[in-house]
């Protein structure tokens, strides 16, 4: 094994001057397509009209062609007869072209006709021109339709027909072949069961053929190739000499003993650049072989999107000779402190949501490995290489992926973490407007935090202070004095132990967690479920430094019944649900209320209203109930302070 | 002939909401379809993953798997040996699964290895977990990916495989048919060297199907159907036969004699709207035949786009269960007064940019007939029914056709009109970053009066001041008072007469403009054109009354030169590139020049340098010279205001 070494590591910028200078003036060729399939492709020249639209003098109106000099006097007090037989007035419909003796018409709404039909009375003149359109009035032969480098859209093509261009010319769409490497790969459709021991799914290649169709580009992607030098070689040497225009090597990017796509660039051709001071996105490498762009693209999922992003997708937009416009920005709130390692831009997957005057935006994990981190956001957070994070509450600038408007629907929610939240998320998107749910897990007290710091729409809590049997109101009144937070049942849910099938640790009650031979894993200080384990401790005056696994913690339910089902842990706490998720076993311990608290500022908002709304319906009640371990026979009300 | 009766004319909102209303529950069906390609397609229901990611506890970075507990104790102090061959420690590389008796990694820039490659030490202690993607860490088994009404962009598909789904259930693609109706229609194609006298090239449904495929439909466009009730009729009943979802007929919906298309709903099944208080779009008919939409669109090409972007489109989003979210809006000055019909709500398109602070926006003309108006906008303002207008300088909502940074990259340009503007728009989109040039045209004064309101970048003109020869500086003196306004020349020009092939009428000089039978058009007041010519007919002691055509005008060259073309006059005075690109004949009569005004506080800008930039190239002079009837020997030259 080798160590990770970068010899000559590059920021973003350098590495991208570095790159793109090399293809400055490369372009596709051109070609010349049927305007009417031409949406999305970029003209290669200045597009000129081959004709005038109109393309004669036509009727603007229904009605009267006429001579304008020959309705000069007609009045009120004078009306004027217009014969129809002598040609002196034609009947005309819109669109209609112009007797070439005529030069105006008269709006048929104007005319009173005789009963016979063969004559009209004005009572008002026309000036000469009126209600004609006149030749070129919208295009004139010759004229600029569209500048080099313009994308069609849909109304475009209307202009390029109309302009007699049966054709246009454009840049040909870029050849883009990707080669996924990796022995550990396989195929979902092979194995369409479960994942082999040990083998990881091949999902990249769709995500990259995805993005850079997106960018106007034809792809190609060749099966896996194993880690083996030679295969890899042999199999780029093969791509590169047929008439691709660029190809991308996905993973066998790290520094590891699995890399070898560095070596064959500089084999074949030279390594431009080998190592980026971004994260994710670090192991990327860019080369150029007999001309050709050849780009090493990291392993991990959310690496390989944003090295993509971030050289090759601007790379296919050059060679199409468009510039892409940078992506809208929004000035947010930062809703938790982010440490950054100084010396790396770090790319932060973000969740904005606009909170009253305010843009909020609150951080997914850091994860390269964690697909679901792009998936959920819809925003980045480029913190720089020179600064080492950014603190709570700052204002910082956060890159849009959703358009605007959804973004400022989005409806943030932190706190507790519970299930019927996705079931919500999911009756929320059928409705119209649709509000997108975006929940973090920080637990329940992590969520009263974010509710006194204008962090969230609302939070889910199942705070139990044990001396009175109430939830939520006492910390409320502790954490959040004078502030008016209304506090609405979600659900009553059992939390209890879950166990794997058939309880092996015959686990029935809070005292086996102290058994010989049981592990255990926590939940977070600050949760609502901690809180309940340590109420239900001190109860049977127990200590948890007596339980293995006490010190460690997860941060959701789900979680923690992975860690059972994976054998990690024999027993945590939690809700049925997540057990019956993952079809493990559960033992009862208590039934809970889960609340969600929503500041009184926000209550007769139009998106809170929409979650009450939903919460109310039946259908949704419903849902919840067959997850089980859920009662809904409060869902919905409105809970008094007291 | 029919008068234009609309028994029941409805408001946008009322025609929606009735027409849309009627299909409240009508979605498409459902389709399994492989995730690979799945991009823009829409959820059908809620999306549960089937595996969990990782799916085995592996490496999250290259280095040794251990067991933490055997690791703890190590310090600088007292390193710690780790060995290879008993199995205690083995090397792992990022991605691998975990030997299931470890629970750790040591990144391997921590490890110092023996020589012998048989053993590593350690001077840290690692807690357990470290370094490990631990099961499910990404996405859990049964967990939700993706709500219904999800809309499937590149990274989503990442997830979709790595949770396992091969295939996903989504909403089919609504299938439109479209219908292009209309006895004076030609296919393009059939007629690519020019337009038959009379007709009109079928342009929209090329259009209308580009925009139903952005919304996710497939789409069929039938032959033209000529005006005929019993032709169309029989051609609906067929269509509406197939397994279309929706009928859009196109044209035949004006309530002029081409109207039938109403009576045939009417009788095949029922209107829901005929007639909508929008212009343009007024003669929209909604309706329904055998619980199919069917849509009456109108033939105007920007009255169908706005008639089909305001009902069916909404529709198609509708029918596969996604709400589209409003567009971007921004609020912008108004650059000049726009009156606007009560009770009808007015869709204008507009030129929009940002100057300075403001954004401004550029009112383009109205005619439902000018397609160049929908492609050359970049944002609409909608103009309440209940409004007569928008007053100048007002700030007003514009929605945006673009996104927000090319529209705050767009340079507004104003004033004189000239066809290198059109050159210089086509060099700045080549430039990195491209701005677009958007110039509208109201004269040189016009301009002079846009720069005073801060209502463009810069601005085309040649206002002669008789009393010395100079331009533009004395009309800046007088209009502009103490504004720091820079004076860069553009080009020198011939201005002239433009008049028909051959000269038939004989036009040597200005005296024959007062011939027999010499017809003429003239510029509009405040243009360079018509100041200069006011100035050769004072020079010569003439009085322009005696001119046939004098108190006719256009707004520009090409408008002349299409009036000259057209056999509607037999001379204007115009530039010499206006005659050459029609095929007409020049008479010279003078040379001027033509100044870019630019406001000091804008000089600086990278958007007025790239400008400026360009017009110094060579090549951008050598393009301009050969357009015929320009000098560039003063073209980037600083004018003092002397």
């Amino acid at each position: 094994m080798k160590r990770k070494i970068y010899l000559d590591m590059h920021s973003r910028e350098e590495a991208q001057q570095l790159f793109w200078s090399r293809f400055k003036h490369f372009r596709t060729g051109e070609e010349a397509i049927p305007s009417r399939s031409a949406y999305g492709r970029v003209t290669a020249g200045p597009v000129a009209a081959r004709f005038s639209s109109p393309s004669f003098h036509s009727a603007a109106m229904d009605g009267l062609a006429v001579r304008a000099e020959d309705t000069f006097g007609a009045s009120d007090d004078a009306p004027l007869t217009l014969r129809f037989d002598t040609g002196e007035a034609v009947m005309i419909n819109t669109g209609y072209p112009l007797p070439p003796d005529k030069n105006a018409v008269i709006m048929i709404e104007q005319v009173l006709l005789s009963d016979d039909g063969t004559r009209g009375v004005i009572r008002a003149p026309v000036y000469p021109w009126q209600h004609v359109r006149k030749v070129g009035e919208d295009i004139v032969a010759t004229e600029l339709l569209f500048p080099t480098g313009h994308q069609i859209r849909p109304a475009d093509v209307a202009a390029l027909i109309t302009g007699g261009c049966a054709t246009v010319t454009v840049r040909k769409q870029p050849r883009l072949v990707i080669i996924p490497t990796g022995s550990e790969l396989v195929q979902l459709e092979d194995h369409q069961a479960t994942v082999p021991p040990g083998k990881t799914i091949e999902s990249n290649s769709a995500v990259l053929a995805g993005l850079a169709v997106q960018a106007g580009a034809k792809v190609k992607i060749t099966p896996i190739v194993s880690d083996d030098f030679d295969s890899i070689k042999n199999h780029l040497e093969a791509v590169l000499a047929t008439d691709a225009d660029l190809v991308v090597i996905n993973a066998g990017s790290s520094a590891g003993s699995a890399d070898y796509t560095v070596r064959i660039i500089e084999e074949l051709g030279e390594v431009l650049v080998h190592g980026v001071t971004i994260m994710p996105g670090k192991p990327t490498i860019l080369g150029v072989i007999n001309d050709k762009p050849v780009i090493g693209i990291p392993g991990y999922p959310v690496s390989a999107i944003i090295a993509m992003e971030q050289f090759v997708v601007p790379l296919l937009a050059r060679m199409q000779g468009i510039h892409v416009p940078p992506p809208v920005a929004v000035r947010a709130l930062l809703a938790k402190d982010l440490p950054s390692p100084s010396g790396i831009e770090e790319f932060r997957r973000m969740i904005v949501g606009r909170i009253g005057d305010n843009f909020v935006a609150v951080p997914l994990k850091k994860g390269a490995g964690a697909i679901t981190t792009l998936t959920r956001a819809n925003g980045i957070l480029r913190i720089k290489a020179a600064s080492e994070g950014e603190m709570h509450g700052t204002p910082v600038d956060i890159d849009l992926l959703a358009p605007l408007p959804q973004v400022e629907r989005t409806l943030l929610c932190t706190g507790s973490h519970d299930l019927c939240l996705d079931v919500l998320n999911d009756f929320l998107q059928k409705e119209d407007p649709a509000y997108p749910l975006a929940s973090t897990h920080i637990g329940s007290l992590g969520g009263i935090m974010a509710l006194k710091q204008g962090m969230c729409h609302f939070a889910g809590s199942h705070l139990l202070d044990p001396t009175d049997g109430s939830y939520n109101t006492t910390y409320i009144r502790k954490y959040l004095p004078g502030r008016d937070i209304r506090i609405v049942t979600l659900v009553h849910r059992q939390q209890g132990f879950i166990v794997p099938l058939g309880n092996p640790k015959k686990i029935t009650g809070i005292r086996d967690l102290f058994n010989d031979g049981v592990s255990f894993i926590n939940r977070q200080a600050g949760s609502g479920t901690r809180v309940l384990l340590d109420y239900e401790l001190q109860r049977n005056d127990l200590d948890g430094d007596g339980i293995r696994g006490y010190d460690e913690d997860e941060y959701t339910h789900m979680a923690v019944a992975v860690a059972v089902l994976s054998g990690k842990v024999d027993v945590g706490l939690g809700i049925k649900s997540a057990a019956k998720a993952l079809g493990l076993d559960f033992v009862p311990l208590v039934e809970e209320r889960y609340d969600l608290l929503i500041p009184g500022e926000l209550f007769d908002s139009p998106m809170i209203q929409a979650v009450l709304a939903v919460i109310d319906t039946p259908l949704f009640q419903e849902t919840v109930e067959k997850m089980g371990g859920y009662s809904t026979r409060d869902t919905g009300k409105l809970v008094a302070m007291g």
